[in-house]
């Protein structure tokens, strides 16, 4: 048994460590070093370069170190395995948290106390109750769920939209493109945590924010194909739009030339809404681990019709 | 029965009607036009001119539009009335969103986003989880609290210092001076939710913060006598602190010249961190109104000589 182990981005010796931890033993090749590539059963990754995959003939498993598996599937050549996405504790709350805060942000109106301190101008702005705020969150999996959990438990308003309906204590659920309308027309602050798949790539465009109420706010935090940035740009512009929070961009690093930089009604932070601590993440994937040696299914394995 | 209602910035004919909503044909009589002084049993004040409400000679209570009734209690010609403060579940529901915001700003680094954006810099910080950083409130009454339990939901580790022993889920009580010591060593964001008195008047100095972890972060929201804003700017400059958000200052609004407005470390807001709403703070004066007229004590009495 051989773990492959490739990512751009994560503490690969961390995560060596911490898998061995929990399985001694454990035979983890960190990418590129990986020896014979037929010797590798598990591939744990985030962003392989595409076809990478297919170059492991005895590969059983693909496990996600995102939440979004959105980059694995749009591989043509990925081997036709198994793949779980990553579900970790310490990713839903980094998320919940982030969200949270840029809901409370747009909410207690931030973006005009710090024109106002800029110019040197006291200004109030008492505004209304979370009781009468609505947020509308797109997407109640693993993360969209707690994320509305916790904005119910700070008094806000809180709507659901998802492909099939769902019951959580608090938040009213809109189920399917035809309820879209409706979820749409009665949301102030507007939450993208879709999963990324054919139906939903460019999902947020100037049809969406025209159905939003005068002066909304949208935070997208799912992934940067989710959003038509030039769509959202004269939304912002005509006034229509009151603000906008952006974690995820179509290219990231956000290119230096991106008029979404210096737009006085968008907050841009570098895709750090959630993040995994392999202290915590390594239990799940563990587990996964165990269940592919043991020809068991995966946990929160992938659809790879639906695409997450 | 008359009450005198007198504030420079609530809604007067608002509260007029939710108080007679509860009260048919109370008579309430709206500073300046007060009628005949003699008339007026009960005061229902913010920032009431000094020594205006000896002028009432048959006044039996005053009851303050605000939860620190610091202001009232300096008056030297107050007169000897009880005095209740404002106890109102929209004044600690906007006081806990503010302070869990500003909280969850300074734990995600959104100072450091906010000078990267300007400077188009895609810059990762990826902080610690909350369940490793340190919460420390000053000043556990009906606000502090209520924060605490907000931020305990978070998963912050939340420590509480006040003058008595308070036993609050999940937060660690440090009562009295002898224990502030222990609590500022491991207080990572400090927030200050005081009631001002003689003995809290410019606690937050160079000594507190010097005991504060490198790189603390301070949030002031309680009154504006309780910093040394002097104090703050040079632990600011000098590296020792990382930030601070303050809504409240010695002279409001703000000067124009206050070295505060422009500072990159600090975040500046008008006092609005907690505003109380006619339609549910008026259930609480209602029922004050009451107890005078039937010669009950009032809730939420003020020690006059413990100064809240």
């Amino acid at each position: 048994m051989a773990l492959l182990f490739l990512s751009p981005d994560d503490p690969a010796d961390l995560w060596r460590a911490e898998l061995q931890a929990r399985m001694p033993g454990l035979d983890v090749r960190i990418w590129p070093q990986v020896g014979d590539p037929a010797e590798i059963d598990i591939a744990l990754v985030w962003r392989p370069p595409p076809g990478e995959l297919a170059r492991y003939p005895n590969l059983r498993a693909i496990l996600s170190l995102a939440a979004g598996t959105d980059g694995l599937v749009a591989d043509p050549d990925l081997p036709d395995v198994p793949i779980a996405r990553m579900v970790d504790p310490s990713l839903t709350r980094t998320m919940t948290e982030y969200v949270l805060l840029a809901v409370l942000r747009h909410h207690r109106e931030f973006d005009c106390f710090e024109r106002a301190q800029r110019a040197r101008e006291w200004a109030y702005a008492f505004p209304p109750q979370a009781a009468d705020r609505r947020v509308g969150i797109m997407g109640l999996g693993e993360l969209g769920s707690a994320a509305a959990r916790a904005l119910v438990a700070q008094g806000f308003q809180v709507l659901g939209w998802s492909r099939t309906p769902k019951m959580l204590d608090g938040v009213l659920s809109y189920p399917g493109r035809s309820e879209l309308h409706a979820f749409l027309h009665r949301t102030d602050i507007l939450v993208c945590l879709l999963p990324l798949t054919a139906d939903t790539v460019g999902i947020l465009d100037a049809a969406i924010f025209a159905e939003l109420p005068h002066g909304a706010c949208v935070i997208n935090v799912a992934r940067g194909q989710h959003l038509v940035e030039g769509d959202l740009l004269q939304a912002l512009d005509s006034g229509h739009l009151g603000g906008a929070t952006l974690d995820v961009f179509r290219e990231e690093p956000l290119p230096q030339g991106s008029p979404l930089w210096d737009h006085p009604k968008v907050r841009v932070t570098p895709h750090v809404a959630s993040y995994s601590v392999p202290s915590t993440a390594a239990d799940g994937v563990a587990a996964n681990i165990r269940r592919v040696s043991a020809g068991e299914p995966l946990l929160h394995q992938v659809d790879r019709v639906r695409g997450y």
